[in-house]
């Protein structure tokens, strides 16, 4: 393979395949050098270390989780509708990839762990997209919130049961789409309620 | 020890401090009965297995948790001042366990993923006691809610990542408190939310 050729690109899909067949540990800049057949110089240029290998690896998962999310946030119908679908995306990309192969799934959270920065970023970047559909469902006239991120967070937190790959296991009961639906339309009674209302109190968000 | 004064308690009592001191693999029926000094067949009396010896450590762990909170719900004060109380109630008794002795918390919490009967009726118990508290409030006329039990459920969903054994990591962080009181109060608005306002939609739960 020319140098020219081997973009970062090229060395994380290879990456992936390696992780994929032989784990975390066996998932070093050597490894993935040899399954290129490159030498370990020519992938130290795009990731000097295994630990920011490793990290652009969990990057690159967590982008295909968030991505078709940012479409749903960067639509312009009513926010309802698109906080439900994307709220519902979420829970249906983790669940899906964790029913399709439970060893990755596991395997790329233990990934994740290690990489909290690169989770952090992904959560920051998940609860902007909640930001902008709940501004614009205040736009919209349907949502009453004091701080359309603080309500962010809120929502992010209060659906992590269906999200978050510590309830894995849970995600095939029987129930749990129920479950799901109850929390969604908590959440959206929450951002819809009027500051009138109750008398006493704000909106709460 | 004579067999009258050796009671389940006196023999759970021994069995939490051999937990304690030895784990969950050293926690079985002879080892109790050695740290007590009789015969085993006088424990297998009132626990004829590890396995049920184990159910009983964890129940017990568990009630240590719902019985303080089982006041609250049923006291008779405004609801949600004791929505909020009990949710906290349980947060900081999870948090405290957690941080006084992580060793001995992850102890118990591998005893109870491994006793799922038993936590399936703590949850049972904890969401029974959370509909007592918003039946008082729609009673109140302060929430309105289809359906109390389905309302409890969401909220003790929505809340998880304060409660959950899964999420103890995150509870020393900073924000986490102040994450806490965003989705409690989102909670009570969705129970508050009248059905009316929105026009087209129910209360939500």
């Amino acid at each position: 393979m020319s140098s020219e050729s081997l973009t970062s690109e090229r060395i994380l899909d290879t990456a992936e395949g390696v992780l994929r067949r032989h784990g975390i540990a066996k998932t070093t800049v050597v490894d993935v050098a040899r399954a290129l057949g490159v030498s370990h110089g020519s992938i130290y240029r795009h990731f000097p270390t295994k630990v920011s290998l490793h990290d652009a690896v969990a990057a690159r998962w967590l982008a295909r989780v968030a991505d078709p999310l940012a479409d749903i946030a960067h639509e312009d119908g009513p926010a309802d509708e698109r906080l439900r679908r994307w709220l519902r995306t979420l829970a249906e990309a983790k669940r899906r990839k964790v029913l399709d192969d439970p060893e990755l799934f596991h395997t790329y959270h233990t990934l994740a762990e290690q990489a909290r920065g690169v989770v952090d970023e992904h959560v920051r970047e998940l609860t902007d997209q909640l930001t902008r559909i709940i501004r614009d469902g205040a736009a919209q006239g349907r949502y009453r919130v004091a701080s359309p991120e603080a309500a962010a967070r809120g929502v992010f937190d209060a659906t992590v049961r269906f999200h978050h790959p510590a309830h894995s296991r849970e995600w095939g009961h029987p129930g749990v789409d129920a479950d799901f639906d109850v929390v969604v339309t908590m959440i959206q009674s929450a951002l819809a309620a009027s500051g009138a209302e109750g008398g006493e109190r704000e909106s709460g968000v």
